[in-house]
């Protein structure tokens, strides 16, 4: 057993931001120990630590060096090492002086397939002590850090100027300059309750000297949970139940040292404001937390998170409340203001604000959405007065003073504001719904003028950028283009639209006029759709051999190519399913390798063989039992059915020869086979799947 | 996989007992662990946690119910359940109707002894929450508790009046009542700080909640660290370094829910004081960690830890400074008085003080250790005179006004009193040594002056109680017998002292006149000390064989006995060791069971056979060789040596038959291998190893 220690690690930064905290802490530890490992240094357990001025990671039970190791050199074969009394060769001397040890200190090495001398080196693991300033060094260079800074004409970067530098291990600290500070013993607390210098006695006091003295907690899941916990009974006290995000609660906790929660309270009166304002103006703007009361209704009022501990709490709540007032009295005026005028008054405002310089102007968006959303909508036997409506109205909210202000509020906004002008409930709705699903996982539109709008809107700006030779390229997609289109195909599939992809994109082109420079562009969108189409089923858990089985056939319709891909999968659990697919195979690369010309209709006086005759009666029985699962789209079924093939199938090719010398019947035998071909192609290309 | 869910389980009560806490809190945690284990609930981690007015467990990732399990009642043989034609008998109509099921529900069981009607019944796990409150219960009763007490007039009880319960299992409250509290999901915060409820969001909150915004460190382990870091943090304020008993952090850490380390000062005045003074005074009447200075001086300085942050640490730096002072002022004033009479004169004053009723006074004791301690000096080649003067001197310190408020001082105080008496040195020294070793693994006297007042001191001990019919019984050992006898025997084994336990009982025996009533004390004490011997080598790992080997000897000296000890346990590794081992047994067996008197000698002439002259011969060679390093007590060695008969022993068993017709001869025979074992039994019986 290694002798081991722990060791403590601590930066001591200007203040990280707070969206970054968590993943640069929790990139520190995991590089650290990487690169622990990778030099060959055991530990016991490894605990990160995150806070707005800092990051450290406490390494438990940290072996003292690293293992000895033994290198072996080989010199020449033994037999060639000494002479026949035994004594060392010229060759074994030589091999001595280059070890630089005299040749009693050599030993041989022995295997199956000689015998050398060798040189035999202990080499002493080297101390950790030693290695670790270059480990540091190494797992900070490799932190996610998009941009690093420079300080105090010193010649190192970080992503924030870096005050101290904590390298103790064990009892000792580790001599080590690191970005421009020399590491020793000592922490900081607290920037405003203990500014002073903390001497640490071990590395295991870190979080409770923090925690205590300190006043850091400097654990980023203890704070975070200390801050949920925090709110909640806060709430709690209020009769009422706090509205905690996730990616707020992360924020919150990368901006406060000691989190202190205090509840505020705003002038009931402002509930009138839509919730999703009061939300957006205590959330996104204040970093407040919203609380509802049983029955899901927001309560005037807010709990706040501060970084200090006051004796006077009642100030700092005053101080909060003081804030949002003026926030909460904008937000009023802004919504009485909007209220004035009409959502389709505003239109001829969008003429001014650009969409994309070379595809016009907003207000020419949203007439192509209009006339987009409505054929969408009538494709779909939805209400297409509605789709165009909301197609006109779909961005007039963005020049409105409250979305101006609240940019997050965009759609919410024109739905509250669609409502009080009087248009009808589903186009309101599909305002705010154009915008779904706004990320992976997100929720979809739910009705259908908002399935259109939604549809139209994404596949628009496909169109468009794909039209003037913008589409992403790498990791650039500046326009979203990749999440537009898995929108597209989410809403098409998971509200089971029977909407035919080229068709919409031809639409979509044809609305931008002459705009669109680039030849064929419906074409290279709707690869690119099939494309994330793969993406998206990959992801599901289907087997790239299933989705390729029915990607060939290039269907147009998602929703239809997701049937069949779900009837292709199940079909691949029927015992009969290898053989067919085998026998598929086989029928293309006859078919493929065959030059005559195929005659398009199968003669039946000129089957002679059982086997062919079997068939080809199976075949046209299956043919017409096939036909209306097909045309309800029941390919899981119409597969099902076509597996009964496999007797018949597998009979045909142990009994039939099909190019024989006949040209006739030679003929009439790629013709049958044709004709079984095409049968299976109406669902899918089951050649395709693997074993 | 079943659902899991966290549990929060605290009790929460009045002040704890502050040395008891950390053990509390570990039973709980064990306790609860075993019984949901014992129930089939499994769970991720188990997290306890232990304050002055709480114990808690955080159940991670707890099962939400037990699986459900199959049991299965075994009925009449299938041959008899049904006729030829298999129709139920009235045996499986029978059966059937004592399960309440109709016949056709009944299975078969089948195996290698037959076949039966079997009535397999799934039975549905119980779901946790019911569990719970029972599970709680039973591990509550089983924490050790000497005395549970009660309280409110409520027909419960426990170590302390519990105030609240907190059963929160996931997001629900469990509803139960326990040690007469409704369980819900509210803690509360620190005593002062924050004493009103705290609503728990989830289990998990508990901790980081309590810390934040209860003020309560509620893990045992991490409010211990951060105690300790803060008084090391603390010292090196001053420029010193703390002195940090374990017994005393963890009773600290038994004292406060939120511990603040503050700094206080006394007159460097007191620093004259014997610094044990100055110790006892802080750590254990005040519970203050002392600062010594680079040189290990002591400072004039204290570090206490409140239980409370206040907005004034300096006056409650000043209160404490106010209650130590009076205390190290009445130290001096008693450091001052007793040095004006010397130790000596205080011998008069120990006849009022009774040892033990039967036993006479502390005065009538010290007589008898001065005559002990005075032989086995002598005994040990030291000065006689010096260990009765510390005999008599040994217990004066008893009856000082320092000793008298400062128990713990004992046998300290008397070793500065001694010196300022201007005894002579070791004497002095032996005055404070006469009390080591305190507990196991503390370190032993160093002078021999010291070594035979401990030993006096705890042999008069042993040898009083055991003459008045007092040994120690089970668990009983009021006098701390066990403990004296284990100080005796380590202090002769590592000091390697050359004495005879025998010979020491039975002077212990005499220096009480006729007091002692029992007959045979001397004995009795030897036999257990012998006991302990056994017990501690045993702990030392060595084999019980191994010391029953040396232990059938009865060896009367302790070191010698250790020095025959590591002899055996390095002869067992000789290859020699398993046949000389077993030829030994075999030759007590033919001792033991040959009836006929043995003759002293062995004569040379009747030697007939050469395996028998030649084991002989070589025995005779051995007897000589070994003398000299049996005479050295080199018993590793003799064994080494006797190993080398194993070839002559092996052959004369193999080639000499010893209990032959001729009366001469089987006598001469009898009488080598008695002088064979002899030999051996000289270092042990090595018959004893077994293999």
């Amino acid at each position: 057993m290694l002798e081991t220690r722990d060791l403590l690690i601590e930066i001591g930064t200007e203040e990280l931001p707070p969206k970054a905290l968590r993943k640069l802490s929790e990139s520190l530890t995991q590089e650290l120990g990487q690169r622990l490992q990778a030099a060959g240094l055991a530990y016991g357990s490894l605990t990160g630590y995150g806070a707005p001025r800092r990051l450290a990671v406490w390494v438990q039970e940290l072996t003292v060096s690293q293992p000895d190791r033994v290198l072996e050199r080989r010199g020449p074969a033994l037999t060639a090492a000494f002479d026949e009394e035994g004594r060392a060769t010229a060759a074994a001397q030589g091999f001595a002086r280059s070890c630089g040890v005299p040749v009693d200190e050599l030993e041989s090495l022995e295997s199956e397939k000689g015998a050398w001398l060798v040189y035999r080196q202990r080499q002493q693991g080297a101390p950790t002590r030693e290695l670790l300033p270059d480990i540091l060094a190494q797992s900070l260079q490799a932190l996610p850090i998009p941009k690093r800074m420079r300080w105090n004409n010193l010649p190192v970067e970080f992503i924030r100027p870096v005050h101290w530098l904590v390298l103790l291990f064990g009892d000792e600290t580790i001599p080590a300059e690191l970005l421009g500070v020399q590491a020793n013993r000592e922490t900081r607390g607290h920037r405003f309750h203990h500014p002073a210098p903390l001497y640490l006695a071990e590395p295991a006091a870190y979080g409770p000297l923090l925690e205590t003295e300190g006043k850091v907690l400097a654990d980023f899941f203890v704070r975070r949970e200390a801050i949920y916990a925090q709110v909640v009974e806060a709430a709690k006290q209020l009769d009422g139940d706090a509205l905690v995000e996730e990616a707020l609660l992360d924020e919150v906790t990368g901006l406060v040292e000691w989190p202190v929660a205090l509840a505020g309270r705003f002038e009931p009166d402002f509930l009138q404001l839509p919730e999703e304002v009061l939300i957006a103006t205590m959330q996104d703007h204040q970093k407040y937390f919203p609380v509802r009361d049983g029955q899901g209704r927001l309560m005037p009022y807010f709990i706040t998170v501060c970084n200090i501990e006051s004796e006077q709490p009642e100030a700092v709540v005053e101080g909060n409340e003081r804030v949002i007032r003026p926030r909460l009295a904008d937000a009023a005026f802004f919504y009485a203001t909007d209220r004035k005028e009409s959502l389709a008054s505003r239109c001829g405002k969008l003429k001014k604000i650009t969409f994309q310089e070379k595809l016009g102007s907003v207000f020419e968006r949203t007439e192509r959405l209009a006339q987009l959303a409505r054929s969408i909508a009538i494709s779909m036997g939805g209400n297409g007065d509605w789709a165009e409506r909301a197609g006109l109205l779909s961005k007039c909210d963005l020049v409105t003073e409250m979305v101006t202000e609240f940019p997050e509020l965009q759609g919410i906004m024109g739905r509250y504001y669609a409502l009080r002008d009087n248009e009808s409930g589903e186009v309101a709705e599909a305002l705010r719904e154009q915008y779904l699903p706004r990320f992976a996982g997100d929720r979809l539109p739910g009705t259908p003028t908002g399935q259109a709008l939604s549809l139209a809107d994404r596949l628009d700006t496909l169109v468009g950028l794909f039209g003037i030779g913008e589409p992403p390229s790498g990791d650039k997609d500046p326009y979203g283009l990749r999440r537009a289109a898995l929108g597209v195909l989410r809403i098409i599939i998971e509200a089971e639209l029977g909407l035919d992809l080229r068709l919409l994109l031809e639409r979509g082109c044809q609305a931008y006029g002459g705009r669109l420079t680039e030849s064929n562009t419906a074409a290279q969108v709707h690869d690119y759709l099939l494309e994330r189409l793969r993406g998206y089923y990959l992801e599901a858990g289907f087997r790239p051999d299933e989705i390729e089985a029915v990607l060939v056939l290039k269907p147009g319709q998602p929703w239809d190519f997701d049937r069949r891909l779900k009837g292709v999968a199940s079909f691949r659990e029927l015992p009969e399913a290898e053989s067919l697919s085998a026998a598929n195979k086989r029928i293309r690369n006859i078919l493929r390798k065959s030059e005559e010309k195929i005659p398009p209709q199968v003669e039946p006086e000129l089957l002679q063989d059982p086997a062919e005759r079997a068939l080809a009666t199976q075949m046209y029985d299956l043919e017409q039992e096939v036909s209306p699962l097909l045309e309800r789209q029941d390919y899981q079924a119409a597969l099902r059915a076509l597996a009964s093939l496999r007797g018949a199938v597998d009979r045909f090719f142990d009994e039939v020869m099909v190019m024989v010398e006949d040209p006739t019947l030679r003929a009439n035998r790629l013709a049958l086979l044709d004709r079984l071909q095409t049968l299976f192609l109406r669902v899918a290309d089951i050649s395709r799947l693997q074993n």
